[in-house]
């Protein structure tokens, strides 16, 4: 196991006020580095005070894309302790997107081990309000000062953290989602499965487009036939169809989901039953016409469940469940975020205590 | 028209020799820099002395991939004199890159005129041997500091130079091109006409796998109906065949190339037939067995034209004019070098003098 130097900050920043946290805006005093040298590894892991990134204006994440990245949540217990929610899995699948992106492995035991001195420094700096958590960001940028095409040398592992407000501070507002035409997120043999950068950039468009028509996300069908559902927003989604719950199968251009695959799991463990497949648009406007579209929601690491409350598909408005909430869904939400803050037991093995 | 302030350094560089140069490896005394706040819109243009970028952490492009980039090629003539080769048609498709990818267009104007003064300041970098160019690099970038998925709020538009080698040291080689049969580039309604990181990240695993198969560069199919020509590693591709050159239509998944758009332009005032249109690996695999398939060219910024000499595709390999670069490829390479370094009369008004 390589080692992990720590340099302490010596002018710690004031924290915000629990109701001014907002998400992503404040960051912790320290954030953790690891460098990539080609012919040398990863070395000179190290927990520093948090500091801008000084790079080369050729660096080849301001040219080429070659990122990414991964999020995930700490939660403070009602006993005060500090529990992270399923950091393995995140680990994993950064190593499946480095494949992807062709950027060297890490060591996924060394990451959680640094993510957890990590947390520990900055422990005070985990909210503790209803609702709250530290929402953690690992991230691998390349830094090779070259104009060529092709992958970086050299590279960043880098974490840093930002204590985040409850993301439904007036309760569950299910949400208003439209289907997307024109513009497509990902297709199987692209990016769509990796967590990277251009996947991001690329649904920017079709977001602005739903904004300005009153919605709050995009629902993105297959970039290959255009009629499979594929994510919602950059969630995963799933559908509560005469009883049965459905989300599209992992085909290769949908995100592999941790919390969509935790909630299939919690689905699975209260005998609801759950489906992995291929599910076409046409299919859902069907339920609903003939009333067995029960509930639609979203699901992420951010807002853990995002009901849905409005489909605007073409010139069609399809309402769920009377704009609110659904029963599944709110098991859901409560089951999670139980297990996640340590108000529920975790039969599953899923959190680690600090 | 917004100001241009300059700040010379104080500490020039040493020039590499001209056969030390490669590709993007060294860069020149001085970049250009705009900055992007909104509310103000692109603000504080400026030439500085070559150094880092510092950013937060958590800046955009660290995560999100919101950037796109151009490049262009400045030549000195056997009189001296400095030459750009259409250096508007490259912002304006540096603006169609902005919009897809909801960043605030520039002035293009003003983005000539900074170039402009640039290259002028870092004249002397201009290398002269034959072959060899200042390679331009205008690039954006997202730095508003903010880990939500959305639009950045700030930005920074910046052009580096580097002085570049001469492509084809030992003469114009044909290279091996790879059929990619499970990764794609690019889908429609994604982002691949546009110049952004993303897509050439995505681009890389299929490079790799070329790569190891001994192929210089993977040939791109469409994402939709995996059977249409795309691109070639990152240029365009051409076919001649029968007589004909045949090159795929702008279909919103291609890039939309500027030599391309010349080899198109020069062709015609060659009253050579030219023809763009879907043309499938079929129709490839078809012509090079009755015998019409006469040549295959990629053309792009960096090597002009690179032409092809054997084709991979499933178990076949189709070598291309016995493997050695054609009459028309050599004559577009000739015709478009000579109008870029001004030994021949620029009759399309390409070139703009210093």
């Amino acid at each position: 196991m390589l080692d992990i130097t720590t340099q302490l900050t010596t002018n710690p920043k004031q924290k915000p006020a629990p109701d001014e946290l907002g998400f992503g805006h404040y960051f912790t005093d320290h954030m953790f580095i690891l460098d990539y040298t080609e012919g040398i590894g990863w070395h000179d892991g190290r927990i520093v005070p948090y500091q801008p990134i000084s790079l080369d204006p050729s660096a080849m994440i301001f040219h080429y894309g070659q990122s990414v990245f991964e999020g995930l949540k700490a939660y403070v217990t009602v006993d005060n302790e500090v529990l992270l929610f399923r950091p393995d899995q995140n680990f994993k699948r950064l190593n499946n997107s480095n494949d992807r992106l062709c950027i060297p492995k890490i060591d996924e035991e060394y990451a959680l081990e640094a993510l957890k001195q990590l947390v520990s420094i900055d422990r005070e700096w985990v909210p503790n309000a209803p609702g709250t958590s530290l929402y953690i960001r690992p991230f691998i940028i390349a830094t090779e000062a070259n104009l060529g095409v092709h992958p970086s040398n050299r590279y960043q592992f880098i974490i840093i953290m930002s204590p985040s407000g409850s993301y439904y501070k007036e309760g569950i507002n299910p949400v208003k989602i439209m289907v997307e035409q024109q513009f497509v997120r990902a297709v199987r043999g692209g990016t769509g499965a990796a967590k990277t950068g251009g996947n991001y950039a690329s649904a920017l468009k079709g977001q602005e487009i739903a904004s300005k028509e009153g919605y709050a996300q995009t629902l993105w069908l297959d970039g290959k036939e255009n009629c499979y559902v594929e994510e919602v927003g950059s969630m995963n989604i799933f559908f509560k169809i005469d009883g049965k719950v459905i989300t599209p199968a992992l085909n290769g251009s949908i995100l592999p989901g941790i919390t969509r695959d935790s909630m299939i799991q919690v689905l699975k463990s209260k005998n609801i039953p759950v489906e992995e497949r291929r599910i076409s648009i046409e299919e859902v406007v069907e339920a609903h016409n003939n009333g067995t579209l029960e509930e639609v929601f979203g699901t992420g690491t951010a807002a853990v469940i995002s009901p849905v409350g409005e489909l605007k598909y073409l010139n069609d408005k399809l309402i769920i469940n009377k704009g609110e909430i659904g029963e599944v869904s709110q098991m859901l939400y409560d089951t999670l975020t139980g297990i996640q803050n340590g108000s529920i037991e975790d039969t599953f093995g899923w959190t680690i205590r600090l």
